[in-house]
């Protein structure tokens, strides 16, 4: 369909999610010349926005902070003149050939592809502190924030192969690594079990609970602990890693529909394709091991290839 | 094994090539402080060297060099001190636990994670005249060669995003670009495609292959033209540049043991794990549809954090 003979409301491609993801679709689309509209429900940004500074995305050599990062990927789409627009979709129909999209307020959009960068959220433990001090010892990201420990003791929250391997990532920086955890066993592979067992600079306080995270005007300063047997102490801490795992951004997507791994995120292929034609995923929400912002956006280039080359074979 | 107790020439990861793959899977082993290795044979940066201007890697808004790129890509990597090493493999055995180079010289390295990284070479086109001119009016780079053709007229071989940007970037030294396509449609995106249109210097002879590049003592003179209808032609033109695609650079991997697909390019999931354990890839030598920059920095990043995991598999 040429695009000038397109209604205001039909679009060749929609990308859901303006994270890193969905503006690298984004730009990739508007370089494209596709009729492409981006949808976000906040600002745009996603997870990034809420990290303090992101060192590891290559070529900003002294590193960025998260915010200025997406503002550039997302003065970058628009220089090419990607649509953007904020909206609440209520529901989604990616089933058909047409992908339908309605908005909260009643209006319906259609799409021929759809790129779904819903992203993901980090698990959260729910305790008074953790909102309060985010980004201020608080973290959910070992990868991007560990190196700011060099030296101090902190603590991780979390028994899985995750928490495990970031714990022991950790002892690279950190003085002590204290690992916490609900209950009696930790979920990590044995073999990672072993490793943190081996390191002198870790600790473990198994069936224990975080009850609080307190702090003063510099940030995190310790944690209030409430263990199994009905005891509670307190634990000095100069930072707290919550690595509880992610959950998937998945409310809007007919999950019966797509294929999705045990814990509700898209499996896709290498190229992006999810077991629906026309419907492709990038970055958090995708089913994998990895969740950094260099790689979420180039599954988001990758991603929008993919559409285009859907889209040149529709007729 | 631990990092401090390694000999010299024992790494726990070597990363085989330094372009943005693996500058980006340096940044994130160096973050990591993984006993790690980048071998490079020429300079840092791979085929992004030879590009003139990179418009699509998010976050440099208004575009920046291919070299101003991969520059701030090492930079980056040195900053959390990545050693790297300039060297020539002269062979590779990944199938053992332990992986061997062998350098160049006869020095001998091992490591217990490896990733493959050594990018693509320009396709060629195998007709008579290529070989003897190479150098000599025949061209696989632009940017290293577009200013030897000032008010000259010159031809660019190829239809894709690389073919006609850089028969763009050569209407500022050439005073007529031709650009040959053995296709009815150009595959550049949309956008590059319409700049190209514009230009009163580019002209295209669609539906038309190469036959043989003609020349005499000087250089190339012209080139014999087969067109799909059956007819041919003569162009004269005093260079060409040859821009039709990738070819993997997998003269070093020893294929029968790792899985490549019908092109030579190594098999990956999409966590970047190859047929062989310990054994990783990223970048341009993938089996992959889309090649761009920043998939190729992506994928380094998955690669690395993929052996990250691996090694801490290892006993």
């Amino acid at each position: 369909m040429p695009q000038q003979t397109m209604p205001d409301t039909d679009y060749q491609l929609v990308i859901i999610g303006g994270g890193p993801a969905g503006l690298t679709a984004g730009l990739y689309a508007a370089r494209a010349r596709l009729k492409t509209l981006l949808v976000e429900k906040g600002a745009l940004g996603g997870q990034v926005l809420t990290t303090d500074w992101v060192d590891n995305y290559p070529g900003f050599v002294e590193g960025i902070s998260g915010f200025d990062l997406v503002e550039k990927m997302a003065a970058h789409a628009e220089r090419f003149d990607l649509a953007t627009r904020t909206a609440q979709i209520s529901a989604l129909d990616l089933r058909g050939k047409s992908k339908i999209l309605y908005l909260e307020g009643g209006e319906r959009l259609t799409a021929q592809a759809v790129i779904i960068c819903t992203g993901g959220s980090p698990g959260k433990l729910g305790v008074p502190g953790e909102q309060a001090y985010a980004g201020k010892g608080v973290s959910y990201c070992a990868t991007c924030d560990g190196p700011f420990y060099r030296n101090q003791e902190i603590a991780v929250v979390g028994g899985g192969n995750t928490a495990i391997q970031e714990a022991l990532h950790l002892t690279k920086f950190a003085s002590k690594v204290t690992v916490i955890h609900r209950r009696r066993e930790l979920r990590a592979t044995k073999v990672v079990q072993e490793k943190a067992m081996a390191s002198d600079r870790i600790e473990f306080l198994l069936d224990t609970r975080v009850a609080e995270i307190t702090g003063g005007a510099g940030g995190v300063e310790g944690l209030r602990l409430a263990h199994n047997d009905g005891t509670s102490s307190t634990l000095a801490v100069s930072g707290v890693f919550i690595l509880i795992g992610v959950v998937p951004n998945n409310q809007l997507l007919p999950l019966n529909d797509l294929k999705t791994d045990e814990y509700g995120f898209i499996v896709t292929d290498t190229e992006m394709k999810t077991s629906l034609p026309g419907v492709f995923a990038a970055g958090d929400i995708r089913s994998k091991s990895f969740r950094q912002i260099v790689n979420a956006a180039g599954e988001g280039a990758t991603a929008e290839l993919s559409a285009e080359q859907y889209l040149a074979q529709l007729d």
